[in-house]
């Protein structure tokens, strides 16, 4: 069987390699636009700031290594310029020479990837304004972060790649902003979470600015500013990492399919036309727990859906159960990872979405470099199913994230994640683990035990007129009523039981002990916040 | 309600707690053999190694301050002598006056926990000799491991807490042997993957013995020695890790059902008499997978199902699922974790398993600190549900548990946790998850795509007379046929399409890529060594 193979560099090798060993037989041909193959895109930040030393590492596969390797056929600076779905033929030209070429198919994989965007404004051609896509783009970043007058850099774009590329600039002693026009930062997180790793961020020295539009790149032949819609930033580097968009243009008239841009594909990777696949970045696929389409260019997600999809060209009949936009991202002090539905998007799709943000222990808290895990965490009110985790921390917020997804994807519930034996030394978690901890609270809350604000309630003002109560270990809140959690015994002289209180501590814990307490003694409207002084600017 | 709660360490402390939120009307009162309540058992082995420097961190909670935070009464050296089921009374003596007092209860929670096993040889009286299981053992330990005299130690029992010790004592530059009568280090993990960490451990410089019965501890009134059945080792400091046993001989003859001397107890908490739990090291709980009574002396399961009781004993219906074995161990170089069955105790189970043992990356390859797991998973051939999972590696093995815990307490089958989209970036993880990557390895044994002798087959002798391939990166194997994976474009020269081949490379994935080019020329009997030379010592 021939089966062409539109693009070579995650989604495309994979099928590529894994039909050559499911039949040498096979005669696989790759087409691939650009000069390398297989390369780590993901890998791409940490060149810029030298964790990664050597341009090689990014190179997985040569084409020629590759085609060693696996028996497939690789035509690089070939681009595929028209597919004939009832002929079975697609039209490539040689990028360099202009040549023209037809090739016949019996199966077609389309993983052309996608192009990052170009912002409509002027300026992005001048020196030292780079996109940050390929091994190229990371060389030439490189060699400009490292000149010595490169002192000041604006990334535009605060998704994964923006901040990665913004602690990797950091890293090289770079004053670095990051702006975006959207509302928040990394996308996927619920607004509240974001704008809290928003300051984060500040505090190791990296300025996001969010809900600002780029209006021009000035300079003098080199970039010296970016220029916005509220200020200007001097800048001799920019990195623009404002979206990307599938590589598809070339698809357009012969009846595909398309979702905004992308490749509408079944769970067996199939397009609507016959013999026709589509993976990677330019392919939509359906997110494993509303079932709707859904776009998840990234690495993981064009391998593992690859690797099923040569499957299924091979006679299988898989199903690919889709994506939980899981996404992780090492930040400074902070690393962010999140899966499933986000708290307003659990909303859209018809959930009764409760959640609970919680601040836990993220190993043995006397243990060397033990540190805290902010969790936000997403059910199903009436089903008690688990829909979605936030993470950020220091710590291993991918071993959260990770636990998020395998329950999400076996659909279980809260109370059947709630007592697992999961993993317990004092160097890697908590006796009780923090995952565990934190369904733990979001069931104290759903069954009336821990009655709460939510930082997103709070920063709306639900607890305006609410009598604050400070039980932090030590006095916190200036203007609040200062309570040692353990001298309450008894009725607190001066709290009037009918009073509106809001109990707020260092993360939660002590305020829900405290509210358990006033409860007993006759308290009946008190909430605790959610994620206390470590999640909120709280004032009275 | 007033509850009576019999030690007060894990267990107790947090059943206590608990019930003092539930109701803060109750009478809770724990009666605390020791001196100390709530300590962390776990973390006794670091404060030995200085990784936990100060004796304070080790207590959780003082008498004083937990009274004062719960609400709960702690008596401490008082010693529980005899439970009166029917008159729900228990007799109890103080220690240190031998004064004796009754205590009345409504409901009665048996958490007594379980003392080290003092081995059956003259000379565990000695100086220098220690248990460890209290802050006072440790304390001393880490006093007598300080001495510039001590400079070498032998740990009697090679279970986690025997290596944590080790690992520490090692960290002090005490040479340190762990000796142990069982057939194999690191109980829980299959003999063939002890072995390699018994290997690796000595690599590291702690050296495991095993098999070997200590027959006498000597010196003169400080140890000097300890004598085997097979030789002797010098020692200036002894601990005996050797195992642990219940505290449950004051319960004689009260009508408990007691199984091999730890109390059975119902996924409620219960045991069979009326009112009365038991919960803790002294506790029998259920496996999760099998059913079967399972022992779980650790602080998680204490912790986990301490909650769950005392929500019963306050009015809910919860069922604890039981454990799955689950623990993890930082050793130098290799931190350890399994979960659920053995291939082993999946046979005995009735199960019909196969597993693998796979060389995978912890995260991208060309990301710094990027190492290898080595991981065994284990399935049921016919239900390809997931049933155990043992890891190794410099990285994150707990969360390869974790997600294994997930996965087994969902029931998930192979093909549910193969597409799950799992977190990665560069830093965490690879584009194919460990987890998955291990997991497709299986599926391709289970579908016949890979043939395979796994490491305990190959040990046992299943390759003997079959001709030697060395595929690995360089030549490696004296003796055997030396292949270049990619000259393998045809038939070989000299070797017969007929013959017994088995395949050897560094880890396993190119011994895969090379059996599958030689079947598709037409070589029938060839199997590949899972693990390669990572994981075996191949000779021809």
């Amino acid at each position: 069987m021939r089966i062409l193979i539109l693009g070579g560099v995650a989604a495309g090798t994979k099928i590529a390699a894994k039909l050559m060993r499911e039949d040498r037989g096979n005669e696989v041909i790759v087409l691939n636009k650009g000069k390398h193959i297989s390369y780590a895109g993901c890998g791409l930040p940490y060149y810029v700031g030298h964790v990664i030393e050597e341009k090689e590492q990014l190179i997985v596969n040569t084409p020629e290594k590759y085609e060693k390797l696996t028996g497939a056929t690789v035509l690089t600076e070939m681009e595929a310029v028209r597919v004939h779905p009832q002929e079975k033929k697609v039209e490539a030209v040689n990028v360099k020479t202009q040549e023209a070429q037809t090739f016949a198919y019996d199966r077609l994989v389309i993983s052309v990837g996608a192009d990052p965007v170009k912002p409509p404004v002027a300026g992005c051609d001048l020196k030292n304004v780079y996109f940050v896509r390929t091994p190229e783009d990371a060389i030439s970043i490189r060699a400009a972060a490292d000149l010595e007058a490169v002192k000041r850099a604006v990334v535009v774009g605060a998704g994964y790649i923006g901040l990665e590329i913004a602690e990797n600039l950091k890293l090289l002693g770079i004053e670095t902003h990051v702006l975006d026009m959207a509302p928040q930062a990394l996308p996927g997180f619920d607004p509240e979470m974001a704008a809290y790793a928003k300051e984060k961020l500040l505090e190791s020295g990296i300025s996001v600015v969010t809900g600002v539009a780029v209006t021009g790149i000035e300079g003098d032949g080199r970039v010296e500013r970016v220029v916005t819609d509220a200020q200007s930033y001097p800048a001799d580097l920019v990195v623009l990492s404002a979206g990307i968009r599938p590589n598809t243009a070339f698809l357009d008239g012969i009846g595909l399919e398309m979702v905004k841009g992308t490749i509408l594909t079944n769970a067996k990777g199939e397009t609507n036309l016959p013999d026709i696949y589509a993976a990677g970045d330019c392919a939509m696929v359906r997110h494993a727990v509303t079932g709707q389409p859904a776009w998840s260019p990234m690495g993981s997600t064009a391998n593992i859906n690859g690797r099923l999809i040569a499957g299924n060209i091979m006679g299988a009949d898989l199903a690919y159960r889709g994506v939980l936009g899981t996404a992780v991202c090492k930040l400074p002090g902070l690393n962010a990872a999140r899966t499933g539905l986000t708290e307003a998007q659990a909303a859209a799709e018809g959930f009764d979405p409760v959640s609970v943000v919680a601040v836990v222990d993220d190993k043995a808290h006397y243990y060397p470099g033990a540190s805290a895990f902010i969790i936000k965490m997403i059910a199903d009110q009436k089903s008690l199913r688990l829909l979605g985790v936030q993470a950020f921390g220091a710590g291993a917020v991918d071993k959260i994230i990770d636990i998020a997804v395998t329950g999400i994807m076996l659909t279980g519930t809260l109370l059947e994640l709630a007592d697992m034996d999961l993993a317990y030394a004092p160097p890697f978690s908590t006796a009780i683990h923090p995952f565990a901890q934190t369904l733990n609270i979001l069931m104290n809350k759903i069954t009336g035990r821990f009655e709460t604000v939510t930082p997103a309630e709070y920063a709306k003002g639900a607890a305006e007129g609410y009598r604050v109560v400070d039980v932090c270990m030590a006095p916190s809140i200036p203007g609040a009523l200062r309570l040692e959690l353990t001298d309450v015994n008894g009725p607190v002289d001066g709290l009037d039981p009918e009073e509106n209180i809001l109990i707020v501590c260092n993360r939660g814990k002590r305020a829900y002990l405290l509210q358990n307490r006033l409860k007993h003694y006759g308290y009946t409207h008190t909430k605790a916040l959610e994620g206390g002084i470590t999640f909120n600017h709280v004032t009275t």
